[in-house]
């Protein structure tokens, strides 16, 4: 049998908390029945839900906490009043302490990401966490990063990025060594901004064996899946998502419009209608839930506040893959790597200028 | 009748040259049958395709260039070889001259920024030329500027931006008083960039009457048409766009290969497909072909370099309706009362502090 992996739930974040929680965790256990769950919350709202769930029940442990920490909340205000003892602080600690091996809230991104950081801390090697999003493509899935985390870059962060990408595309995609485009305005070497520009010089000098650094990709690449990881800094990299679900969302709308035009459009849909629900699936924003936290000391994973169930269950399966695939000792290993070689490259450049 | 507007084309811009500007050029008289044109590239080529067409030679003047710009040209090569003489340059310079009321090239959108700030120079109190682009949205139609000509913008810059995709909205999308929405990675006020901060201050307190200042915007309001104009710097509004058409290009590929999966969904297809050429139309990036420049004392279009003749011919009518609807008086006008009120607001910001 699979050993099991132990994850904790932040059960009150989201827009319906734990009637929406207990549910996805049901889904997510009965798939994947090796997971056990660490509950954190009202135990008063959970214990009637898991009364109707004898196996959830079973795989789970509830710890009550009184506070929960709002979807509005701002950062400062959440670690005010939720640090040690909000639902959403208490899930991340259990990461910390090695009780879980990732903690899933879709609780404010905002808050989740000021606690993961205050209660995790950033990973030797690494200065800065990002946020990294699954992305549909035609040729399956790449992994973008930041989609939010922080806004701006410099060089250093962003060649980070590509590694910590890197290690989670080897862990979640299986690919052997993925390749890794820095997102740019031109493919040309002149275009873009100095950032990306040095970001590309570091990865060509010392990436680390694992990856293979591609070169500058395009907005419409990311979509077309010409690299397994887009690199990016947050401001842009949020954008480009959001704009993506946007234009998913508004063809969805003129497909639907389309369909309901005629009597012979809708019988066509009618008898395609497999095909359509097939497509609806790939464009499901739902089965892609989840952005992951990268470059802390501990995994996190941030589900959608508006996900339904089967949203939550598809966040908390990559979470459970992200653990079973050692994510964090594998990026460990690639960032020690990565910074060994940078000291290897720096210092046959300064004997190489030596008198 | 309706008085004749002439447009300066650049035959030799675009992948195909001559072979997709004059069979465009020709379907777009057709539609809007006032259009006069000044041809600049190279008479041999463009000779014996006009003594095909004898409507399009009648409404066309012939000025033979000998000079061709290349598609790889680097700017500074562009002008070092080009200005003065090539077909690029002297389109450009026929909207100067005042002979033509607009130029469209095809030809790379590098170069033909460089041309066109060379020779046009930026307009009377703005500071730096953009590039807008007519978005297909859930609503209609809405403009999305800077998609790429500067990297990172200051907040006059955003602000002047805002005025001239306003002033461009009036024109082209025949909005009495377009909605304004910085494009940003929240909609709370706390989050985002400095810039796009302070250019929210400076269009809250001072946009002229002409435009409706929204708010904050993110990039899945663009496609949902949440305001008219959506304004960002060059870096990220590049890469919204081509995201944009990626993940159209994606879900189309997506679509097909579903349609073709089963014979029910062929023959659903099949009876659905009036249908689906709507939506094909909807989705088409012809349609809405064409990167408008504006800030520059003239008008210039750019059209993809890899469009066909629909698509070129759609970029022509987009100049068409600019120049019959003044654009460039209407930026102008709106450009001297933000400057006027801005300047207001700080005479009196000055005088509460004065002793």
């Amino acid at each position: 049998m699979t050993k099991p992996v132990t994850l904790s739930l932040d059960v009150m974040g989201g827009d319906r908390g734990p009637d929406m929680v207990l549910p996805g965790a049901e889904i997510a256990l009965v798939r994947c029945p090796s997971i056990r769950f660490i509950l954190f919350g009202d135990e008063a709202r959970i214990a009637p839900l898991l009364a109707t769930r004898p196996k959830l029940a079973a795989a789970s442990e509830v710890r009550h906490c009184d506070i929960a920490v709002r979807m509005d909340d701002k950062p400062s205000q959440a670690l005010r009043n939720g640090r040690w003892r909000s639902s959403m602080w208490r899930a991340i600690e259990a990461v910390k302490t090695g009780e879980a091996a990732a903690a899933i809230s879709a609780g404010n991104t905002g808050a989740l990401m000021a606690m993961a950081k205050f209660c995790l801390r950033t990973m030797d090697g690494v200065e800065r966490p990002a946020i990294a999003a699954i992305w549909p493509t035609v040729r399956g899935e790449s992994i973008v990063l930041d989609v939010g985390a922080t806004i701006g870059a410099d060089a250093n962060q962003l060649a980070d990025f590509a590694i910590l990408g890197g290690a989670m595309a080897r862990a979640v995609l299986g690919v052997e060594r993925p390749t890794i485009g820095l997102l740019n305005v031109g493919v040309e070497e002149i275009k873009g901004l100095e950032e990306v520009k040095a970001a590309a010089r570091l990865l060509r000098e010392s990436a680390p064996a694992t990856i293979s650094y591609h070169g500058f990709v395009e907005g419409d690449d990311v979509g077309s899946g010409t690299v397994d990881v887009v690199v990016t800094e947050g401001f842009a990299g949020n954008i480009a998502l959001k704009t993506a679900e946007g234009t998913a969302r508004q063809i969805g709308a003129y497909l639907k419009a389309a369909m309901n035009r005629s009597l012979l459009s809708r019988l066509g849909y009618l008898l395609a209608k497999r095909a359509f629900d097939q497509l609806r699936e790939k464009m499901d924003p739902r089965t892609a839930n989840g952005g992951v936290f990268l470059g802390l000391n501990g995994l996190v994973i941030k589900s959608h506040g508006g996900t339904d169930a089967e949203g939550f269950a598809s966040a908390v399966e990559l979470a459970y893959d992200m653990a079973r695939n050692d994510l964090q000792v594998k990026i460990a290993d690639d960032i020690r790597r990565f910074r060994e070689d940078r000291e290897r490259v720096g210092q046959a450049a300064a004997a190489a200028v030596a008198p």
